[in-house]
């Protein structure tokens, strides 16, 4: 699919401030980084989130106004929407359980690890559960940045947007869901793109990294 | 590197429960995965996460201890602890802005920007400001997972630990950090892993995906 290395693929990619709306990702693509998304781990196997792909320009408007008109949202030819579930229920634990139990058998150590589970996650606040949902989404989010690379797709990560207002679009509460991060999937306008000559910005390993030996 | 997809990597991969204590990590393996982290994206470009690297057979041991004794936190040759910024402060983002000059320039929209980040994010509550850090490292988490695999090497993320331990053990309050979550970096023990030989369980795409055209 490519010959880049991962690090030649997080050089390569950058958040493409303007998208050229007359290119198309191909859909082959567009399943390559749905697919990776959904093998991206998470915590316990829950999963605790949905991806929404907006290709109805109407609705794209209608979040791009929600997201300051960053122009992507509208550029793009797919538009994911990453949406964390609202908490964890009972419900939702015992369908992580039965997929468990199809894929790997009734081995009494599923019930009583996803028993345990809903004893620890259920009564929690929330807000609580709400935001370690929203974390495994962005591992998903990593994972999907490095797919659309090499798929040679164009990517521009978002958090500047109104949730309340999304999720009202999108109809999410009603789902228990709530979105945490855009994701338009497009192609980089050169010629338009501010960001695109700018060199990459990154803190050196000596500032980032702690050796305890 | 390795001609395998990201879809082929993310097969491979699993969250390895029994690591062989014998074998390292050469250096250049663990230098490409931290350069994958290094590399990956986040939130205005803040960064907002440090990263401890733990290969004394000791500190392991504590850590360990306030992990439920997962046994790959010792087996593994370095132990990655991502930890978050416990707060943005006007410091941080000072720092981050000087780096932001040092790389493109004085150009004044930098300056700007991230004046209006600081007037946004410094007078939230320190709670909000790690949650919003604390998803930035899961980012930086799945670029992680998918650098180790590329290299070949075995991974564990890990939540199961009590983070207030961990930070006391590491030193991290004293230095404005929380730690998020736990990466052993090792190699499977192919014999005495009961996770490897179970099939990997996902949810199905018609679970995940929703599309809105």
């Amino acid at each position: 699919m490519t010959d880049k290395t991962l690090i030649e693929l997080l050089n390569w990619r950058y958040a493409t401030k303007k998208m050229n709306p007359a290119k198309d990702v191909p859909q082959e693509k567009i399943d390559a980084i749905i697919e990776a998304i959904r093998l991206a781990p998470t915590s316990s196997g829950t999963q605790p989130f949905e991806l929404i792909i907006v290709t109805n320009p109407e609705v794209q408007g209608k979040i791009c106004a929600a997201a300051s008109n960053q122009s992507p949202i509208t550029e793009c030819s797919h538009l994911l929407v990453f949406a964390a579930w609202d908490n964890y229920t009972e419900e939702r634990i015992d369908d992580v359980t039965k997929l468990n139990v199809e894929a790997r058998g009734e081995i009494p150590l599923i019930h009583q690890y996803y028993g345990n589970l809903k004893t620890n996650y259920v009564p929690r606040d929330a807000e609580v559960n709400y935001a370690h949902a929203a974390r495994q989404a962005y591992i998903a989010l990593g994972v999907a940045l490095v797919a659309a690379a090499e798929q040679e797709v164009d990517s521009t990560p978002m958090e500047g947007f109104s949730p309340p207002e999304v999720d009202e679009i999108l109809g999410l509460k009603e789902r228990g869901l709530r979105s945490v991060v855009l994701l338009p999937l497009g192609y980089r306008d050169p010629t338009g793109d501010w960001l695109l000559p700018m060199a990459k910005v990154r803190k050196s390993r000596e500032d980032m990294v702690t050796q305890v030996s």
